[in-house]
Order: C-alpha cells, then structure tokens, then sequence
C-alpha cells in the first residue's frame, strides 16, 4: 500500500510545550515516582460548591443540544456577573458561550483573519495561540518582551513597526499566560490607541483578570473602551473558578458583526456542552464574592512561596509576576527542555520529581527561552516548597553530568 | 471610527440550514404557537438512566482537564462497546475522544488537508460538513446521488471523474444524513477501493450507525478493513444514546500518524469535557443491548409514521429511508426555505406549526433541492402525525397564496 500522507499544516502545528513532555510523567509515575506538576494551569483548588449544586439540579431527561450561541440562562448570569463584579455594563447578547477560551479564540482568528493574514502578540505567549494560529492559517507576528523588564508590553513604536498590509488585530493576554505580568491602564490603553489608529481588532484573552496580587485591581479592557466594536474580551470560568474541565468560556463584543459571523462558525459544531452550562449558569447567579478573594489570596501566598524558593537557588533569575499564576524563570542549565526530560525521565529526590514547561515552546521567535522554563504555581504552599526543593536537587545533579 | 472589516471566511461561511430559521421558531412559540421540531436530529427519546447514574457518581473536588486525547476509562470502554457489538478488534489507543463527531471531522480535515486541497462529498450532505470545510480552508466536491435512485451511491466511474491532484479523501455518512439511505457492503468496499488505487483517505461518518431498520444490519466500514491506515471512522454517542448535548465523540484508525498529528491539535484545544466523559464511561460499561434495541424499533415505527403520512399527501414525492432518522422529502413548493419560513411565521393549525429544514442548504451545488426539505423524524409517533396533519394543512395554504 502507497503512503497516504498528512497535511503540512498537520505536520508543522507545534507540539504544545505543555504536554510534551507528559509520556515522560507517566512513566516516571508508573515507576512509583511522585510528580510536581508545575507545568499546566491546573489549580488543585476546590471548584466551588455551587457548581455541584447546579450540577446536581439539571434533571432533564434528555441531555439536548444547547443554543449554539449558549445557554440563555448562562448568558445573563454571566453578563450580570460581569457587571456586578467589574462595575460595568454588558448585555447578555454581547455574550457568545464556547468550548473554553481556547475555541473562542480559534472563531475569533476565523472571524478577524484569512489564511495569511497577520495578529500581532507579545513573546513569549501563550503557547497554544500558536495551534489556534496553525488550525487557523494565521500568522502570529511577535513583539519581544523581555524578563529584564519584567516582560512589561514593549514601547508602542516597537508595535507599530510590525505593522504590515495584513495585520488585523492585536492580541494581548493580562494578567499574562506565561509570564504573570499585567497590563496597567496606559498600556491597554495605548493599545487600543494603535488599534484605532490603524484599524484593527483589539483582542484581550481576560481568563486571569480576578488573579492579580499586591496593590492592583482586576482590570478590563472594557473600564476604558466600553462601547468599541474592535474590541473583543475573551473570558473563561477555567481558571476563576477552578473549572478548567467544565470547557466553558466565552467572547464578549459590542460588535454586531463579530457576533453574528462566529455565530455561523458556532453553529457549524451545534452547541457547547449543555449540563456545564446549566451548571454554570447556577453557579455565577448563587456565588459570594468571598470564593474569588479566597481564590485570590491563596495564589499570592504561592506565588511569595515560588519567588522565595527559587531566588534562593543559585544560578536561577526569576521576575516577581504580579498576576495570574505563571511565571518564567531563567535557569541555569543548557536547555530547559532537557532538563526538563531529565528530571521526569533519569531522576528522582526522595522519589519524587517536579515537571516544568519548557519555555522555548512559549517563545514564536526561534532561539528565545532555550534556558528559562514557565513554572505554573497551581500546586499548595508546602507542595511548591517540596517541588523547588526537587528542583533543587536535580539542578545539582544535573550540572554534574 | 473606521470600519474594520471581517474575513472573507466568515462572511462566506453557510449559515446552517438547520438552524438558519431557529428565530422564526423563538417568534412563532413567544406568540403561542406550538412549534413541532422535525428540522434538527434531536430525538425526545430519554438519555439512558446509565449516563444519568454515571453523572451522580462523578465526586470528584476538581474538575480538572481531562487528557487531549480522552479519558483513559471512555476510550477503553468505547473500544469494548464497539468489539462488542460489531464483533470486531479495536484497541483504546485507537481512538481520540472529540467534542461531538463535529470536531472529529474538523479535526480530519485538518490533518488530512491543506488549504486548497479536495475532499469527495455526496450530494445532498450534512450541512454542516460545509462549515467544518469552511473553518479548514478545504474544497468539499460533491458527487450527485438522487431521490430517483434512493440517494444511493454514484456510480464509482462518476466519482472517479471528481478526482483530481488535490483530491486527498473521500468522506462517506452512511447511514446517511440528510437522506437516510444506507450503504450497502458492497458500497463501501468500491469506496475503499477507489481510495486504495487513488491513494487517498477514506473517512466515514458512523453517528447513525446503529439506526438501520428492515432487514439491515449495522456494518461498519472496520468489518471490511479492519486494519487499513487510510480508513478513519467518525462516532458519537449524540445520536445513539440522546447525548447531542453532552458532545462526545470520537475517531478511530489504526493509523498512528493520523492519531498523532490529530493530537498535537486536540492539545492546543486542551481537552474534550470531564464530566460528560466520565458519565458516558460508566455508561458504556454499563448499558444493556437492549436499551439500543428498543430506540431502535422505536425509529422505525416513527419512519413508518413519516413514510405513511407524507405519501398521502398530493404532489409530495419521499423515498423510504433505511436508516438514521432523516428523510429528504419533494414537495410541492416553489421554494422550500421560502415554505419552512411561511410555516414559522406566516401559519399556524391548531396553534400548531411545524418546523422543517430546507435542503437546498444540503446541497454543495448551487440549484439543487430549492422544492426539497430535510425531516427529522426525532419525536414520537403521534407527534409526528400531528405535525405532518399541520404541514398538510400548511401546504394547502401556502399553494392558494
């Protein structure tokens, strides 16, 4: 039989930088070895009660396709959730429900671009921007940050100088997915000035919006250009409410047209799942405002317990993130990667090992982030103290090899 | 403020043709009206008690993101279901857990395609298949099949005729949606071999599998080539267990490039959702054959109710379908959508209307089907006789304006 051979687009998708290296921590798991993962945004907190509760109140017969535009009940919970929290105005139809953050960002390059056309991000990034891009046909076009400035959005003439024919929108992600960094006021708003000034779209991926440390306030794009139709909020309960699995998030715009073209897209795959939503829907109309600042200062107090416990370690330069729950550590090793295979696959420190995300995957530009890793501090206080101390331990052995 | 312009993706992407007239339908039940939904393939039959049961044992504190590729316990016990009740071997690590058999096949077509590159289709085909390729970059190039003929296969010499340097699969439903017709052995085994001797995927769409009525049997393209890298089949429980809101499906191949690459995909959208897979784990473990058994006879009778109530009816032509719940039906009409769209907000019998899809949306070429409609015959019997009496009384009406 002749081969029958794959797409280039399938074979040219990156591996997500997350999850490569999971073959290597399940064997290391089979073989009896505790892992650390530090490498995914999954926090081992509680989803809130609520939840179960709405979950255990859907007691329909038939488990049917829901609206492909999303659950009516959830769209206004959502919506006044929104307003209630942040203190601004948003109506349910501004609302279009999808499977995760992720798909609302996949109809949204679908939506702004054609194959070839060009969004521009700030590296390192999201990692699995770089799939949607790829299942997309979209070119992400990076602008540098850097760890020495805290990986703060570069100076608006740096953006402006990738702005090409094909350019069709900004993407920013604050509080940031790798880096931990927020964005202040001036700087989403100089953003949206470069938008205006060269129609584009201004997207701003809010999944961590309530995770922000120290002295600052959840911000949204949507305090400052409320009524803008270039601006698309995408949200999600992932992370807020320790639901990463529930699948449900959403895209938030003014604009009519957005939300009418990524409703065809939407309805071509029928609907998101229908019990998350009513379950979700329950929850954001029963929670107290108490879950999210419990949530919020737990992740503060990991996130001194990471920042303390690597800084300590020789060799290793960590900026302080200020938000979500990520940060990128430069380490001192040759190639993060390796290192990274290493301690899941030939190491272990009282039989236990920690998994990072290798950073270079986060970067778009080749050569970028070869040493540094993104470490996710999801885990509690005292297992990310245990997880630094493996780390530890395996820096040293892995130095000597 | 200019105007930033949408892509030209999105503006010639195909609003669903089952789903195109849903705010007629919202109008038309606001006024009072009782809408009777014979345009969508969501049965009223009851969810089985096992993925309710599956759902309450579900205890887990966080719902945390499932692997990319599947729960581990779904996809053994999915491969157990299909051995069982095929006869045939398939592994666990065969199959890749998707949202819906919708992003199966977005997922297929991206690892099988490249912008610009073909898939075969038949004509009529399910609607929906032309926003996945919208959403891919993919040509779907339709092959007629016709009411005369039962909407049976072409004749392999016209299929071969479509092949071209782009062509890189053809793409099989069968039982069919929209038309209801089912491939016979010996269909499917001149498919594979067009596939074999052109080098190309052979996809087929099983959803329906189950539902064939008369003397038929389900057969699954994996009966005749069990063990072929260029054969991949699409499955759902949507269909087969009234699941369409839990959206789970999945694809199944032997070939592990394929399964690969479709990975890497399935990552960057992270992972199908938790609950609906832990449920519907426990549920195929635990189903009776005769739950399938009873849904079944259960659609014949309401075929038989369709079949019979439409052919009485002057100037309705409608060929007896074999299988899934559709039936593609001439009636006599200038225009169908025109009619579907009279029925939601210009009728009512009884305070009753009835809700069908037009089929033009079915065909990729443009000119066809414009007298035809899609039935779902999705609700019970007496249900289906009363909205067929309403679309009778409709027809009537709508002939004298």
């Amino acid at each position: 039989m002749s081969k029958t051979n794959l797409s280039d687009r399938a074979r040219v998708t990156p591996p997500s930088p997350i999850r490569k290296l999971a073959h290597l921590a399940t064997k290391a798991k089979k073989s009896g070895i505790y892992v650390y993962h530090l490498n995914i945004g999954q926090p081992d907190i509680e989803s809130p009660k609520e939840f179960f509760d709405g979950l255990s109140l859907f007691k329909q017969k038939v488990v049917a396709y829901e609206q492909s535009q999303g659950n009516e009940s959830l769209c206004l919970a959502w919506s006044k959730y929104i307003n209630r929290t942040l203190r601004i105005q948003t109506t349910p139809e501004q609302l279009l429900i999808t499977m995760g953050a992720s798909e609302a960002l996949v109809f949204l390059f679908m939506t702004c671009c054609d194959p070839g056309d060009e969004i521009i991000v700030f590296d390192p990034t999201y990692a699995n921007y770089l799939g949607f891009a790829s299942i997309a046909g979209v070119r992400l076009v990076p602008v540098l940050s850097n760890m020495e400035n805290n990986f703060a959005l570069p100076a608006p003439s740096e953006i402006e100088k990738r702005i090409t024919p094909r350019t069709r929108a900004i993407l920013a992600c604050s509080p940031n997915n790798p880096t931990g960094t927020v964005c202040i006021e001036e700087e989403l708003r100089f953003l949206y000035d470069i938008c205006e000034a060269n129609n584009l779209f201004l997207i701003v991926d809010e999944t961590y919006r309530e995770f922000v440390y120290d002295d600052l306030k959840p911000l949204s794009i949507l305090h400052l250009v409320p009524n803008s139709e270039r601006v698309i909020v995408v949200d999600s309960l992932s992370k807020r409410f320790s639901l990463c699995g529930a699948r449900i998030g959403c895209l938030v715009t003014c604009n009519e047209e957005i939300l009418a073209a990524t409703l065809k897209i939407a309805q071509a795959r029928l609907a998101a799942p229908t019990i998350e939503q009513f379950a979700s829907a329950y929850m954001l109309d029963h929670i107290q405002d108490e879950y999210l600042e419990g949530v919020r200062s737990e992740f503060k107090s990991r996130r001194d317990a990471l920042y303390n416990a690597l800084r300590e370690i020789p060799g290793v330069a960590i900026h302080k993130p200020q938000g979500a729950f990520y940060s990128v550590v430069q380490l001192p090793v040759d190639d993060a990667e390796r290192f990274a295979a290493f301690l899941l696959s030939e190491f272990s420190y009282k039989m236990r090992t920690t998994f990072i995300a290798p950073a270079a995957g986060f970067y778009m530009q080749p050569g970028y982030g070869t040493q540094q890793a993104r470490f996710a501090y999801v885990l509690n206080r005292s297992s990310i103290e245990e997880a630094i101390e493996a780390l530890a331990a395996g820096l040293e052995r892995y130095q000597k090899i």
